[in-house]
C-alpha cells in the first residue's frame, strides 16, 4: 500500500503562472494594442517593447497576492497590477537613458532608447505613466469610483516626489558620495520600496481590511521592499549579466552606494533574511487568513537568483 | 450732468487676475512646498522652477471658466487647473531636453535642464506628472470620489498616447517631412489640442451639465485648442524671443511643418479667426448662461501677442 504524502498547501510556481498569464494578457490588450487603441507613429511599439515579454512582474504578483489576502475585487487588482508594472517599466526606460544610467541592456534585450531612439524612449515612458492612471479609472462599473480614486491617490504618491522619483533624485545626488546607513535606507525606501509597498497596499485596497490588517500589510510591504533592494545589490555583485538580464556590476562601476558596499556581502545576505523573517512575522501577527501567496513571495524574493 | 456709460459686463483682465492669484497660491503650496511636503535633493527646486513664476496659464483659466459655466465645485476646479498645468509644464521640461527640441530658453529663463542638469529635468518632469494625479485625488471630503475618478480618467487619456504624448510622437516622426492638412490637424489635435480641450471638459466635470451642454463645450474646446496652435505657429514667425519668452523662429529652424508653412501667414491668421467664431457659436448654441469668461478667453487666445 502506498503512503501518499499530503500535497503541499500552496505552490508558488503554479499560482504565479496563473496570475502572470492573466497579467500578460491584460498588458498585451491594454498597452496601445493595435487592434483596440493604436498609438501614432512608433510610440505604441516602443511602449509595448518596454513592458511586454520580460520582467519578473514582482509588483503585479504582490498586488494579486494582497488582493487574495483580503478577498478583494480581482478585476480591480488586475488593473492595479498592470498600472504598477507600467510605472515600474517607465522608470526603467527613463533610468536607462544616456543622461541617467546610460544602459544598453535590459531584460536581456537592447534598452528602449537603443532600439527606438532617445526621444521616442522619453515619450514612451511619459505615455506609460499616463496609461497607468488610465488603467485605474475604467469608465464602466467594474471598479467603484471610491476604489478608483483611492488607487490613483496611492499610486501617484508612490510614484512621485515623495516616492520613486524622490528616491531617484537622492540616488542622483549620492553618486560617488558615501552614504550613511540611514541615508541609504531612506533612498531605497523611496526609490524601490515605495512602489513595492504600494503594490501590496493597492492589492489590499481592492477589498476591505481592518486598520490592524492594513498596518500588518504595510509592515510586510516595507520589509519585502527593502529585502528586494538588498538582494538586488547582492545580485549585482554575485550575478552575471546573462542571468540578470541586465548589466551586472554596474553599481560598482558607477560608484553607487549599495548595501554591499556599506555592510559587505555576507552581512547583506543575512540582512535580507532578517527582513524576510520580519515580513512573515507581520503577516502572522495579522488575522488575515489567505496569505499563502504573500508568504511564498517573501521567501522567493530573498532566495532568488535574478 | 455726466452721461455715464454702462460698465462692461465682463472684464477678462480682472477675472483672470483673480483666478490666477488663486491658482498661483495653490501651485506654490502644492508643488513640493518645503514647508509642507519637501522633496529630496534638488528635485523639489527643479519642479518648482519648471512651474512657478511663469507661463500664461491658459489651461487653468479654461478650467476655471468652464467650471463657472456649469456652476461647479470651485475647489475641484482649482485642483484640476493645477493638475492640467503640471502636465503642461512637465511636457515642456521634457520637450526642451537635448534629445527632443534641445531648447535653452523658456518663459524668458534658462530651461530646466540648463539650470539643473538633464537627469534632474527628466525626474522633475516625471514627478510633475505623478503630482498632477495626486492633486486630483485629495484624501478628504473636498471632492467626491466619482468626480476624482472622472477627472483622473480624463486627464490620463488627454496626456497619454491617445492625446498629448501621441501628438508628440507624430511631431517627432514628421520633422523634415511635408504633412497634409489632415495630418497636421491630427498632430495638433493630439499634441496641444487634447490638453486644452480637456481643460474645458474637466472644468465642466466639476459640476453637472446636460449631454448637449457637454457637446457644446467639447466643440468649443476643440476649436479653441486648434486656434491656439494656429496662433502659436503664427507668433513663432511674427514674434521675437523677448516677447514670446521662448526661442522664436524655431519651427522653421527645425524644419517642422506648421500652419504657416502649410497655409501661409495671412490665411493662418484668418483661420484662427474662423476658429474663434466657431468656438463662440458652440457656446451660443448651448443653454449655458455664465459663459462670459469662456467667450473672452476665446477672443484673447486668438488676438494675443505672445
Amino acid at each position: 500500500m502506498n503512503v501518499r504524502e499530503k500535497p503541499p498547501m500552496f505552490e508558488l510556481s503554479a499560482w504565479s503562472a496563473l496570475q502572470l498569464a492573466t497579467v500578460e494578457r491584460a498588458l498585451t490588450r491594454w498597452i496601445a494594442c493595435p487592434d483596440f487603441a493604436p498609438a501614432p507613429a512608433d510610440l505604441g511599439e516602443a511602449m509595448r517593447y518596454a513592458v511586454l515579454d520580460g520582467g519578473k512582474r514582482v509588483r503585479p504578483l504582490l498586488v494579486m497576492a494582497a488582493c487574495e489576502a483580503v478577498n478583494g475585487n480581482a478585476h480591480a487588482a488586475l488593473r492595479s497590477a498592470c498600472a504598477v508594472e507600467l510605472i515600474h517599466a517607465y522608470s526603467l526606460v527613463h533610468d536607462d537613458l544616456p543622461c541617467m544610467d546610460n544602459d544598453v541592456l535590459r531584460r536581456g534585450k537592447p534598452t528602449v532608447h537603443v532600439k527606438f531612439g532617445q526621444a521616442q524612449a522619453l515619450l514612451a515612458g511619459d505615455a506609460l505613466q499616463a496609461l497607468a492612471f488610465e488603467l485605474l479609472t475604467p469608465d464602466d462599473e467594474s471598479v467603484d469610483a471610491a476604489t478608483q480614486a483611492r488607487l490613483c491617490r496611492m499610486l501617484a504618491r508612490a510614484a512621485g516626489f515623495q516616492g520613486m522619483a524622490g528616491g531617484q533624485a537622492i540616488d542622483l545626488a549620492s553618486v560617488g558620495r558615501p552614504l550613511t546607513s540611514v541615508q541609504l535606507h531612506e533612498m531605497h525606501r523611496l526609490k524601490t520600496g515605495a512602489l513595492l509597498q504600494v503594490s501590496v497596499m493597492m492589492g489590499a485596497a481592492c477589498g476591505s481590511s481592518s486598520p490592524a490588517e492594513r498596518d500588518a500589510l504595510r509592515d510586510y510591504g516595507a520589509a519585502v521592499g527593502l529585502a528586494f533592494q538588498v538582494m538586488d545589490d547582492v545580485l549585482d555583485v554575485t550575478g552575471d549579466s546573462a542571468t540578470l538580464g541586465k548589466t551586472a556590476g554596474k553599481d560598482a562601476a558607477h560608484d553607487k552606494p549599495t548595501f554591499v558596499s556599506l555592510l559587505g556581502l555576507q552581512a547583506s545576505v543575512e540582512y535580507a533574511q532578517q527582513l524576510r523573517v520580519r515580513a512573515l512575522a507581520s503577516l502572522n501577527s495579522s488575522r488575515l487568513e489567505n496569505t499563502h501567496a504573500l508568504h511564498a513571495l517573501a521567501d522567493m524574493l530573498v532566495n532568488r537568483a535574478h
